[in-house]
């Protein structure tokens, strides 16, 4: 199937970025990008509009773009430039983009506050599980909050609560912050927040879009030492955001970025926007923050890719595991039957007492199984290990932290070993953690000995569980020499995951 | 093309393995292995006859390796078997093998000791650029030597002086080795070295291959606190591998492995072979050793791929580069385009003056253009640090590791940041290194800038170098307002790279 693409450019108040999407059948990936940080609502909170600097930082580097779209053969329908808060609100917009269109030749479409907010929907319930809660989009002009219910958006606004203007206003200077500018700063999104009723009624969950999202979340993987594995699903709570503030105001904006996992770029903006998130989750009674790294140019990006279906991707988890197996060549009748195989055993484990089904970890195990040989791609040495590097580098939406993790590990004992938390220590200290990975990874191996001749011969197997010990019983075409050899190395493995002697 | 594949068995004195190689046109890699630590040769020193607790444990791996072959849909002319020392020396190798036939089906070829030093040595040149030297190929049961000149083999020979057999005989029981026990040992390996005078007329090169040479030189890496990328290329001196004899002499077998680099399934075999290599350094006059990961079965194999060409690829640091870029998705016009502008600099460069042009930092230039993408299969995020895996995990067999972790690190830095020897650190020490990496990274990151929009406009770039600045004037079809921008922006590493102030 040929490739389609589509550039989307999203002109922030804070940064400009050219994004270069690619979709094969139902696949797709970002295969370019360009950001330039023009900062265009650079002084706009005093003026109300576009300063004369930052204006001429916009058109070079949007001029940049049109040519980038012109040399890659990307066509007028091919590129969607969207501008936000700054653009929106200056009361000069039109002479900037009269003047952009002229020099480039692309139109940009100046999004409401209502479609900028759809667009942030869009991007949080196709890379995360969200189906009731809320979604925040914090950019550097502007905030839209959606209330999601049943994965559909039931009410949404938009504030001018951006980083970029509530630093500018609240928390301007090079000293670090007192404790009353920030208390006016929560006063005034407070009354604010106030038109939107709805807001303490969603449901539980709140997912946060946006550069600052991801920053506060990094800082805060940071703090707990664990691995970075990017954000894409951290969760943030009200605790540990409280003490993040904290130390954010004790520095001057400067030295902020020292505090590891806060981009010095975003160092003098990071401590409103933390603030104003802050106190989001205080009115609305979120306990905590999910972090999604998709922004508004994914969002624009599925409202073009899946317009046939509302723009929202039916099953995230799924589609997810299956993008990045899709990604690299393989063995597909192997791979479906070890994932076939190792849920059988799943389910007569479980239906064995051996532990309690939960249907989390089936889906986790299928996750692993699906994904457990990828690494072969890079070379048949270690592609176990070849196999956790791709996992967590390309991650998993609609997974978290915690559930990649397991997902990796298990891929990366599907071999031998005895399995252990290695890298994804911070994330998996839980000892329940451990004994899941345990058994999706003796799991994963016993039905990657099964089908160790990659020849589906083995159709299924039972296991006979008795106090002490079970028994494997193979149901096969031929013989089954190859998988008893295997299957009979794993015995050790299989006593510590569910106390019992493994006899093939 | 239909891949084809061929299953080789190695029969080996210590162990047996199963190894398939998958061949697309003219590319080829490992696809699967089987391993059992076998052992078929223990006692024989002393009887001279296979035992019968190593023959059981040796029928019944072939037996699940022939099992695996007739499953995996491999016929009898995609099967190998070949086997070595152990079994072409013992008395009682005609049953053995009878039985083996007999039960599996497959018939295994006993290699005379000529073929065995053949595929050594096709296994060598093959993996290295070893023109003139000498090959060393150690076994359990014996060690072949051969003779290479301009790439041909001129002379080999063969003797029982494999690690498990000197072991026996030298080196038995639970104890530290004593100096005499080893002064014995040598002494008889110089006297059955006697009867190959050419040894001592060799090329100066000595490439070593086999468990134990790859054991000690991941002993001499990790002693000298290198990055542990592979042994591919590794060279040991002969002052290391003295240094690794004395602390290996002064440990009881059991605690050898307590040496980082030495495996378990080694520690006992491992002083007896490096002795033995030590000897054939001392009597060849080599200074060092240097390491292949590719031994008999990838021998075995080239002979079948190659057999029109006497199984032996014209340029192997090439193939190298090619095999490891065919293996990922790209634009190939994209990166043939930076690779061929990437080099016009460095031409432009050397001409002016800048560096000296040398011929192998202008191919390591070359490799890392190849190579600079392919991260991107893995995530367009991080994609220039997901090379940098990819290269460091796959290995590029005719490159140094130095060499390995100048492309890698060159890779690496094909887009941002200044660059360093990061990971690298134990193998870039030297300025020298060090100088030649900004050279390479600040060529492929302008020629990726020039070739930014991916359309090769910039069809070439030529530098204007005075005392202080250098201009950079494209050849261009159309506008070059992107390759423009983005060449803006090396100012910081052309300047370090070449002390002169670039202008675009």
């Amino acid at each position: 199937m040929r490739p389609v693409q589509l550039a989307v450019i999203d002109l922030g108040s804070n940064s400009f970025r050219l994004v270069v999407f690619t979709a094969t059948g139902g696949e797709w990936k970002r295969t370019d990008e360009i950001y330039e940080p023009v900062r265009i609502g650079e002084g706009m909170a005093a003026t109300g509009e576009l300063g004369q600097g930052p204006m001429e930082r916009a058109l070079s580097a949007f001029d940049v773009f049109a040519h980038f779209c012109r040399a890659a053969g990307l066509g007028l329908d091919q590129v969607d430039a969207v501008a936000t808060s700054a653009i929106r609100d200056a009361t000069n917009a039109e002479a900037f983009l009269d003047r952009a269109r002229e020099r480039s030749g692309l139109p940009v479409r100046v999004l409401t506050r209502e479609e900028e907010a759809h667009y942030g929907y869009l991007a949080a319930v196709n890379s995360t599980t969200l189906a009731d809660g809320c979604v925040l989009d914090l950019g550097g002009g502007s905030m839209q909050l959606t209330q999601v219910a049943g994965r559909l958006e039931t009410a949404s606004a938009s504030w001018r609560l951006g980083a970029v203007r509530m630093t500018e206003r609240f928390l301007p200077g090079d000293e670090p912050a007192s404790r009353k500018q920030l208390d006016k700063l929560r006063a005034h999104v407070t009354t604010k927040l106030e038109r939107a009723a709805w807001l303490t009624e969603c449901g539980p969950r709140l997912v946060g879009l946006g550069g600052t999202v991801r920053n506060l979340a990094s800082a805060v993987q940071r703090a707990a030492d664990e691995p970075s594995i990017g954000v894409q699903g951290q969760c943030v709570s009200t605790e540990a955001l409280d003490e993040l503030i904290e130390r954010l105001a004790e520095l001057p904006p400067a030295e902020r970025s020292k505090i590891p996992g806060i981009k010095p770029a975003r160092a003098d903006l990071v401590l409103a926007g933390a603030t104003v998130i802050r106190t989001v989750m205080d009115v609305g009674g979120f306990a905590a923050l999910e972090t999604t790294e998709a922004g508004l140019r994914e969002g624009v990006f599925f409202a073009h890719l899946l317009a046939d279906e509302g723009g929202v991707v039916e099953d995230v988890r799924q589609s997810s595991v299956a993008r990045l197996a899709a990604q690299y060549p393989s063995d597909i009748a192997h791979t479906a039957h070890v994932e076939r195989l190792a849920l059988g055993l799943f389910d007569e484990t479980a239906a064995a007492g051996l532990h309690d089904g939960d249907p989390v970890e089936r889906e986790l195990l299928s996750a692993a199984a699906a994904l457990h040989d990828i690494g072969m791609s890079v070379d048949y040495d270690d592609h176990h290990k070849h196999s956790r590097y791709l996992i967590l580098s390309a991650g998993l939406p609609g997974f978290s932290p915690t559930e990649v993790a397991l997902i990796a590990q298990a891929a990366r004992y599907h071999r031998k070993g005895m399995p252990d938390a290695g890298p994804m220590d911070g994330l998996l200290a839980d000892k329940r953690d451990l004994a899941r990975l345990d058994r999706m990874s003796v799991l994963v191996r016993l039905a990657e000995d099964l089908e160790r001749s990659r020849d589906q011969s083995v159709r299924a197997a039972h296991l006979e569980v008795g106090s002490k010990r079970a028994r494997l019983r193979l149901e096969a075409d031929g013989d089954t020499a190859v998988p008893r050899w295997a299957a009979g190395r794993e015995t050790e493995l299989f006593q510590r995951a569910f106390g019992r002697a493994l006899e093939v």
